[in-house]
Protein backbone atom coordinates (compact mmCIF):
# COMPACT_ATOMS: atom_id res chain seq x y z
CA UNK A 1 0.00 0.00 0.00
CA UNK A 2 0.83 3.31 -0.93
CA UNK A 3 0.54 5.42 2.52
CA UNK A 4 1.15 9.11 1.26
CA UNK A 5 -1.53 8.22 -1.64
CA UNK A 6 -4.23 7.51 0.56
CA UNK A 7 -2.97 10.42 3.25
CA UNK A 8 -3.14 13.06 0.18
CA UNK A 9 -6.75 11.16 -0.81
CA UNK A 10 -7.85 11.63 2.49
CA UNK A 11 -7.42 15.03 2.67
CA UNK A 12 -8.62 15.71 -0.88
CA UNK A 13 -11.95 13.98 0.07
CA UNK A 14 -11.99 16.00 3.00
CA UNK A 15 -11.89 19.55 1.15
CA UNK A 16 -14.78 18.38 -1.25
CA UNK A 17 -16.90 17.23 1.11
CA UNK A 18 -16.21 21.16 2.76
CA UNK A 19 -17.43 22.01 -0.77
CA UNK A 20 -19.95 20.13 -1.15
CA UNK A 21 -21.47 21.72 2.12
CA UNK A 22 -21.06 25.07 1.03
CA UNK A 23 -22.21 24.17 -2.45
CA UNK A 24 -19.18 24.95 -4.71
CA UNK A 25 -19.69 21.27 -6.45
CA UNK A 26 -21.50 20.93 -9.66
CA UNK A 27 -24.38 18.66 -8.73
CA UNK A 28 -24.75 17.15 -11.82
CA UNK A 29 -20.88 15.90 -11.36
CA UNK A 30 -21.05 14.46 -7.96
CA UNK A 31 -22.18 11.12 -9.01
CA UNK A 32 -19.06 10.73 -11.01
CA UNK A 33 -16.79 12.24 -8.48
CA UNK A 34 -18.03 10.32 -5.53
CA UNK A 35 -17.58 7.00 -7.94
CA UNK A 36 -13.59 8.09 -9.10
CA UNK A 37 -13.24 8.70 -5.48
CA UNK A 38 -14.77 5.42 -4.36
CA UNK A 39 -12.06 3.49 -6.20
CA UNK A 40 -8.94 2.32 -4.67
CA UNK A 41 -6.19 4.06 -7.43
CA UNK A 42 -7.85 7.45 -8.17
CA UNK A 43 -9.47 10.50 -6.44
CA UNK A 44 -10.45 14.04 -7.72
CA UNK A 45 -9.10 17.28 -7.10
CA UNK A 46 -10.94 20.34 -9.34
CA UNK A 47 -13.76 19.16 -11.41
CA UNK A 48 -16.16 21.44 -13.71
CA UNK A 49 -19.19 20.31 -15.65
CA UNK A 50 -18.45 22.47 -18.23
CA UNK A 51 -19.33 26.33 -18.05
CA UNK A 52 -20.88 29.13 -20.28
CA UNK A 53 -19.75 33.01 -19.18
CA UNK A 54 -19.14 36.12 -19.68
CA UNK A 55 -15.29 36.97 -19.01
CA UNK A 56 -14.03 40.06 -18.32
CA UNK A 57 -10.14 40.74 -19.39
CA UNK A 58 -8.98 43.90 -18.29
CA UNK A 59 -5.76 43.99 -20.73
CA UNK A 60 -3.65 42.00 -18.13
CA UNK A 61 -3.58 39.25 -16.04
CA UNK A 62 -5.04 41.25 -12.41
CA UNK A 63 -8.68 41.39 -12.23
CA UNK A 64 -10.11 39.38 -15.05
CA UNK A 65 -12.79 37.83 -13.51
CA UNK A 66 -16.59 36.83 -14.72
CA UNK A 67 -19.57 39.03 -15.59
CA UNK A 68 -21.86 35.89 -15.83
CA UNK A 69 -21.15 32.45 -14.92
CA UNK A 70 -23.47 29.46 -15.77
CA UNK A 71 -22.51 25.48 -15.35
CA UNK A 72 -25.88 24.86 -16.62
CA UNK A 73 -28.48 25.65 -19.33
CA UNK A 74 -28.88 29.56 -19.48
CA UNK A 75 -31.23 31.77 -21.67
CA UNK A 76 -29.61 34.75 -23.64
CA UNK A 77 -31.98 36.92 -21.73
CA UNK A 78 -29.60 36.16 -18.39
CA UNK A 79 -26.95 36.68 -20.87
CA UNK A 80 -27.47 39.97 -21.95
CA UNK A 81 -28.93 41.05 -18.93
CA UNK A 82 -25.25 40.65 -17.04
CA UNK A 83 -23.33 41.66 -20.47
CA UNK A 84 -25.25 44.93 -19.82
CA UNK A 85 -23.49 45.46 -16.22
CA UNK A 86 -20.11 45.01 -18.20
CA UNK A 87 -17.21 47.22 -17.03
CA UNK A 88 -16.26 50.28 -18.68
CA UNK A 89 -13.06 49.34 -19.89
CA UNK A 90 -11.38 45.98 -21.07
CA UNK A 91 -12.67 43.01 -23.17
CA UNK A 92 -15.62 40.64 -22.43
CA UNK A 93 -15.75 37.31 -24.40
CA UNK A 94 -18.37 35.39 -24.27
CA UNK A 95 -17.09 31.70 -23.13
CA UNK A 96 -18.26 28.37 -22.91
CA UNK A 97 -15.76 25.53 -21.83
CA UNK A 98 -16.16 21.85 -21.78
CA UNK A 99 -15.66 19.60 -19.06
CA UNK A 100 -12.98 19.10 -17.19
CA UNK A 101 -11.54 16.78 -14.43
CA UNK A 102 -8.48 16.68 -12.64
CA UNK A 103 -7.96 13.08 -11.11
CA UNK A 104 -5.24 11.92 -9.15
CA UNK A 105 -4.02 8.23 -9.73
CA UNK A 106 -2.13 6.39 -7.72
CA UNK A 107 0.72 5.16 -10.68
CA UNK A 108 1.58 5.82 -14.01
CA UNK A 109 0.12 2.34 -15.56
CA UNK A 110 -3.31 3.92 -13.88
CA UNK A 111 -2.79 7.23 -15.46
CA UNK A 112 -2.60 5.50 -18.75
CA UNK A 113 -5.67 3.19 -18.57
CA UNK A 114 -7.33 6.40 -17.29
CA UNK A 115 -6.16 8.75 -20.22
CA UNK A 116 -7.05 6.28 -23.08
CA UNK A 117 -10.55 5.91 -21.25
CA UNK A 118 -11.34 8.90 -21.26
CA UNK A 119 -9.68 9.24 -25.57
CA UNK A 120 -12.50 7.15 -26.53
CA UNK A 121 -15.35 8.72 -25.05
CA UNK A 122 -14.24 12.09 -26.58
CA UNK A 123 -12.19 13.54 -24.33
CA UNK A 124 -9.77 14.46 -27.01
CA UNK A 125 -7.34 16.92 -24.68
CA UNK A 126 -6.63 14.49 -22.13
CA UNK A 127 -2.97 13.96 -20.83
CA UNK A 128 -0.97 13.93 -17.50
CA UNK A 129 -0.15 17.27 -16.15
CA UNK A 130 2.24 16.09 -13.27
CA UNK A 131 3.77 13.05 -12.10
CA UNK A 132 5.38 12.23 -9.19
CA UNK A 133 6.22 8.53 -7.65
CA UNK A 134 3.45 9.32 -5.49
CA UNK A 135 0.51 11.03 -7.50
CA UNK A 136 0.08 11.05 -10.59
CA UNK A 137 -2.36 13.95 -12.24
CA UNK A 138 -4.85 13.49 -15.17
CA UNK A 139 -6.64 16.28 -16.69
CA UNK A 140 -9.80 14.92 -18.63
CA UNK A 141 -10.56 17.75 -20.96
CA UNK A 142 -13.19 18.14 -24.03
CA UNK A 143 -12.94 20.27 -26.79
CA UNK A 144 -16.13 21.73 -28.07
CA UNK A 145 -15.83 25.64 -27.10
CA UNK A 146 -16.79 28.92 -27.80
CA UNK A 147 -14.44 32.04 -27.20
CA UNK A 148 -15.71 35.40 -28.74
CA UNK A 149 -14.93 38.65 -27.37
CA UNK A 150 -18.47 40.76 -27.50
CA UNK A 151 -17.74 43.79 -25.78
CA UNK A 152 -14.89 46.37 -25.36
CA UNK A 153 -14.35 49.29 -23.45
CA UNK A 154 -17.64 49.31 -22.23
CA UNK A 155 -19.75 48.94 -26.03
CA UNK A 156 -21.27 45.53 -27.35
CA UNK A 157 -19.85 44.54 -30.43
CA UNK A 158 -22.68 42.39 -31.56
CA UNK A 159 -26.16 42.21 -31.95
CA UNK A 160 -28.59 40.71 -29.23
CA UNK A 161 -29.44 38.28 -32.18
CA UNK A 162 -25.93 36.80 -32.14
CA UNK A 163 -25.95 36.90 -28.56
CA UNK A 164 -29.12 34.68 -28.86
CA UNK A 165 -27.34 32.57 -31.44
CA UNK A 166 -24.15 31.91 -28.88
CA UNK A 167 -26.01 30.89 -26.01
CA UNK A 168 -27.69 28.12 -28.03
CA UNK A 169 -24.77 27.38 -29.13
CA UNK A 170 -23.46 26.68 -25.75
CA UNK A 171 -26.86 25.40 -24.47
CA UNK A 172 -25.84 23.18 -27.31
CA UNK A 173 -22.77 22.18 -26.15
CA UNK A 174 -23.66 21.76 -22.46
CA UNK A 175 -25.63 19.22 -22.85
CA UNK A 176 -24.04 17.17 -25.16
CA UNK A 177 -21.28 17.71 -22.55
CA UNK A 178 -23.90 16.12 -20.14
CA UNK A 179 -24.46 13.11 -22.00
CA UNK A 180 -20.70 12.31 -22.48
CA UNK A 181 -20.08 12.41 -18.80
CA UNK A 182 -22.82 9.87 -18.61
CA UNK A 183 -20.80 7.70 -21.33
CA UNK A 184 -17.49 8.11 -19.57
CA UNK A 185 -19.16 7.62 -15.94
CA UNK A 186 -20.30 4.21 -17.41
CA UNK A 187 -17.39 3.43 -19.50
CA UNK A 188 -15.40 3.65 -15.79
CA UNK A 189 -17.60 1.45 -14.00
CA UNK A 190 -17.35 -1.08 -17.00
CA UNK A 191 -13.09 -0.60 -17.24
CA UNK A 192 -13.71 -0.81 -13.42
CA UNK A 193 -16.12 -4.19 -13.24
CA UNK A 194 -13.24 -6.06 -15.72
CA UNK A 195 -10.69 -5.54 -13.33
CA UNK B 1 21.72 4.61 -25.59
CA UNK B 2 18.00 3.93 -26.27
CA UNK B 3 18.21 2.21 -29.74
CA UNK B 4 14.27 2.27 -30.12
CA UNK B 5 14.79 6.14 -29.66
CA UNK B 6 17.09 7.20 -31.82
CA UNK B 7 15.57 4.68 -34.48
CA UNK B 8 12.64 6.33 -34.40
CA UNK B 9 14.33 10.14 -33.96
CA UNK B 10 15.78 9.14 -37.23
CA UNK B 11 12.71 8.39 -38.77
CA UNK B 12 10.82 11.56 -37.74
CA UNK B 13 13.68 14.01 -38.81
CA UNK B 14 14.00 12.21 -41.96
CA UNK B 15 9.74 12.87 -42.30
CA UNK B 16 10.64 16.67 -41.35
CA UNK B 17 13.06 16.89 -44.04
CA UNK B 18 10.68 15.87 -46.19
CA UNK B 19 8.00 17.79 -45.15
CA UNK B 20 10.50 21.16 -45.50
CA UNK B 21 10.94 20.56 -49.02
CA UNK B 22 7.29 20.02 -49.66
CA UNK B 23 6.85 23.56 -47.83
CA UNK B 24 4.59 21.84 -45.56
CA UNK B 25 6.69 23.18 -42.44
CA UNK B 26 6.38 26.46 -40.99
CA UNK B 27 9.55 28.27 -42.00
CA UNK B 28 9.01 30.48 -38.25
CA UNK B 29 9.39 27.37 -36.49
CA UNK B 30 12.29 25.72 -38.13
CA UNK B 31 15.35 27.04 -35.96
CA UNK B 32 13.56 26.11 -33.06
CA UNK B 33 12.50 22.61 -34.74
CA UNK B 34 16.29 22.33 -35.72
CA UNK B 35 17.27 23.57 -32.12
CA UNK B 36 15.33 20.47 -30.32
CA UNK B 37 16.29 17.86 -32.82
CA UNK B 38 20.18 18.23 -32.28
CA UNK B 39 19.14 18.31 -28.57
CA UNK B 40 19.94 13.67 -27.77
CA UNK B 41 16.96 13.52 -25.82
CA UNK B 42 14.21 14.95 -27.69
CA UNK B 43 12.89 15.66 -31.05
CA UNK B 44 9.74 17.38 -32.55
CA UNK B 45 6.93 15.25 -34.45
CA UNK B 46 4.33 18.27 -35.42
CA UNK B 47 4.30 21.34 -34.83
CA UNK B 48 2.56 24.89 -35.19
CA UNK B 49 3.56 28.54 -34.82
CA UNK B 50 -0.33 29.21 -34.81
CA UNK B 51 -3.12 30.00 -36.47
CA UNK B 52 -5.84 32.21 -37.62
CA UNK B 53 -8.38 30.13 -39.84
CA UNK B 54 -12.15 30.04 -40.77
CA UNK B 55 -13.08 26.08 -39.85
CA UNK B 56 -15.94 24.33 -41.84
CA UNK B 57 -17.82 22.26 -39.70
CA UNK B 58 -21.06 20.27 -41.45
CA UNK B 59 -22.63 19.20 -38.25
CA UNK B 60 -20.58 16.21 -37.91
CA UNK B 61 -17.25 14.50 -38.35
CA UNK B 62 -17.10 14.13 -41.73
CA UNK B 63 -15.61 16.48 -44.07
CA UNK B 64 -14.91 19.26 -41.62
CA UNK B 65 -11.77 21.22 -43.25
CA UNK B 66 -11.31 24.60 -44.00
CA UNK B 67 -12.31 27.75 -45.57
CA UNK B 68 -9.16 29.84 -44.53
CA UNK B 69 -6.50 28.93 -43.31
CA UNK B 70 -3.27 30.98 -42.26
CA UNK B 71 -0.40 30.57 -40.48
CA UNK B 72 0.81 34.65 -40.01
CA UNK B 73 -0.43 37.72 -40.06
CA UNK B 74 -4.05 37.93 -42.24
CA UNK B 75 -6.09 40.77 -43.46
CA UNK B 76 -9.62 41.13 -42.83
CA UNK B 77 -10.25 41.56 -46.40
CA UNK B 78 -8.60 38.41 -47.00
CA UNK B 79 -10.36 36.28 -44.36
CA UNK B 80 -13.60 38.46 -45.80
CA UNK B 81 -12.84 37.46 -48.98
CA UNK B 82 -12.34 33.73 -48.15
CA UNK B 83 -15.44 33.39 -46.19
CA UNK B 84 -17.79 34.74 -49.27
CA UNK B 85 -16.69 31.21 -50.72
CA UNK B 86 -17.92 29.27 -48.17
CA UNK B 87 -20.25 26.36 -48.63
CA UNK B 88 -24.00 26.38 -48.82
CA UNK B 89 -24.11 24.56 -45.65
CA UNK B 90 -22.56 23.62 -41.98
CA UNK B 91 -21.41 26.47 -39.50
CA UNK B 92 -18.43 27.93 -40.26
CA UNK B 93 -15.95 29.05 -37.38
CA UNK B 94 -13.31 32.31 -37.18
CA UNK B 95 -10.49 30.67 -35.05
CA UNK B 96 -7.39 31.19 -33.68
CA UNK B 97 -5.22 28.91 -32.49
CA UNK B 98 -2.40 29.08 -30.33
CA UNK B 99 1.13 27.58 -31.07
CA UNK B 100 0.95 23.77 -30.45
CA UNK B 101 4.25 21.39 -30.49
CA UNK B 102 4.41 17.50 -30.37
CA UNK B 103 8.07 16.74 -28.77
CA UNK B 104 9.24 13.13 -28.29
CA UNK B 105 11.88 12.80 -25.14
CA UNK B 106 13.58 9.86 -23.94
CA UNK B 107 12.42 9.42 -20.85
CA UNK B 108 9.95 10.52 -18.04
CA UNK B 109 12.22 12.95 -16.53
CA UNK B 110 13.18 14.97 -19.50
CA UNK B 111 9.97 15.16 -20.26
CA UNK B 112 9.37 16.32 -17.05
CA UNK B 113 11.80 19.52 -17.36
CA UNK B 114 10.30 19.92 -20.98
CA UNK B 115 7.08 20.52 -19.31
CA UNK B 116 7.94 22.71 -16.68
CA UNK B 117 10.15 24.90 -18.68
CA UNK B 118 6.96 25.14 -21.32
CA UNK B 119 4.54 26.18 -18.56
CA UNK B 120 6.90 29.00 -16.67
CA UNK B 121 6.82 30.34 -20.26
CA UNK B 122 3.49 30.42 -20.69
CA UNK B 123 2.23 27.62 -22.09
CA UNK B 124 -0.39 26.73 -20.24
CA UNK B 125 -1.96 23.60 -21.37
CA UNK B 126 1.20 21.40 -21.41
CA UNK B 127 0.99 17.63 -20.83
CA UNK B 128 2.07 14.30 -21.21
CA UNK B 129 0.12 12.82 -24.02
CA UNK B 130 1.50 9.55 -23.79
CA UNK B 131 4.00 7.71 -22.46
CA UNK B 132 6.17 4.14 -23.38
CA UNK B 133 9.23 3.16 -22.30
CA UNK B 134 11.04 4.46 -24.87
CA UNK B 135 8.80 7.23 -26.06
CA UNK B 136 6.97 9.79 -23.74
CA UNK B 137 5.41 12.64 -25.91
CA UNK B 138 4.75 16.07 -24.59
CA UNK B 139 2.28 18.30 -26.17
CA UNK B 140 3.37 22.19 -25.60
CA UNK B 141 0.90 24.30 -25.76
CA UNK B 142 -0.71 27.77 -25.45
CA UNK B 143 -4.04 28.97 -23.94
CA UNK B 144 -5.24 32.05 -26.32
CA UNK B 145 -7.51 32.01 -28.51
CA UNK B 146 -10.36 32.43 -30.48
CA UNK B 147 -13.78 30.29 -31.19
CA UNK B 148 -16.15 32.16 -33.11
CA UNK B 149 -18.73 30.90 -35.08
CA UNK B 150 -19.50 33.54 -37.91
CA UNK B 151 -22.02 31.56 -40.66
CA UNK B 152 -24.30 29.18 -40.44
CA UNK B 153 -26.05 27.69 -43.85
CA UNK B 154 -24.33 30.28 -46.34
CA UNK B 155 -25.43 32.95 -44.13
CA UNK B 156 -22.75 35.23 -42.48
CA UNK B 157 -24.10 35.95 -38.89
CA UNK B 158 -22.04 39.08 -38.39
CA UNK B 159 -20.71 42.60 -39.27
CA UNK B 160 -18.03 43.02 -41.74
CA UNK B 161 -16.69 45.10 -38.87
CA UNK B 162 -16.88 42.31 -36.45
CA UNK B 163 -15.14 40.24 -38.68
CA UNK B 164 -12.40 43.19 -38.78
CA UNK B 165 -12.19 43.01 -35.13
CA UNK B 166 -11.51 39.34 -35.10
CA UNK B 167 -9.21 39.98 -37.50
CA UNK B 168 -7.26 42.24 -35.89
CA UNK B 169 -7.36 40.21 -32.33
CA UNK B 170 -5.97 37.17 -33.73
CA UNK B 171 -3.25 38.89 -35.67
CA UNK B 172 -2.38 40.73 -31.77
CA UNK B 173 -2.44 36.74 -30.81
CA UNK B 174 -0.37 35.64 -33.58
CA UNK B 175 2.58 38.26 -32.50
CA UNK B 176 2.39 37.38 -28.89
CA UNK B 177 2.36 33.45 -29.94
CA UNK B 178 5.67 34.15 -31.77
CA UNK B 179 7.02 36.29 -29.56
CA UNK B 180 6.64 33.45 -27.08
CA UNK B 181 8.05 30.71 -29.21
CA UNK B 182 11.83 33.23 -29.54
CA UNK B 183 11.70 33.35 -25.09
CA UNK B 184 11.06 29.55 -25.32
CA UNK B 185 13.75 28.80 -27.66
CA UNK B 186 15.70 31.42 -25.73
CA UNK B 187 15.06 29.12 -22.19
CA UNK B 188 15.76 25.95 -23.68
CA UNK B 189 19.02 27.11 -24.95
CA UNK B 190 19.62 28.01 -21.22
CA UNK B 191 18.17 24.86 -19.64
CA UNK B 192 20.73 22.84 -22.11
CA UNK B 193 23.72 24.86 -21.44
CA UNK B 194 23.14 24.54 -17.69
CA UNK B 195 23.83 20.59 -17.97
Amino acid sequence: MNNKFQQQKEGAIKGLNDAKKTGDVDSDMVPLIDYVNSLPDYYTTSTCTGRTSLFYDPGGKLDSGWVGKWHSIVSAEDVIKALAEMPPSGRIWFMHEPTIMHIVCRDLARAGALVELARNNGYKKTGILSYKEDRVLVEVCGTERIDAPVAEEGKVLVENKYIEYLTLLANEKFKKGMQRLKNFEKALHALEERK
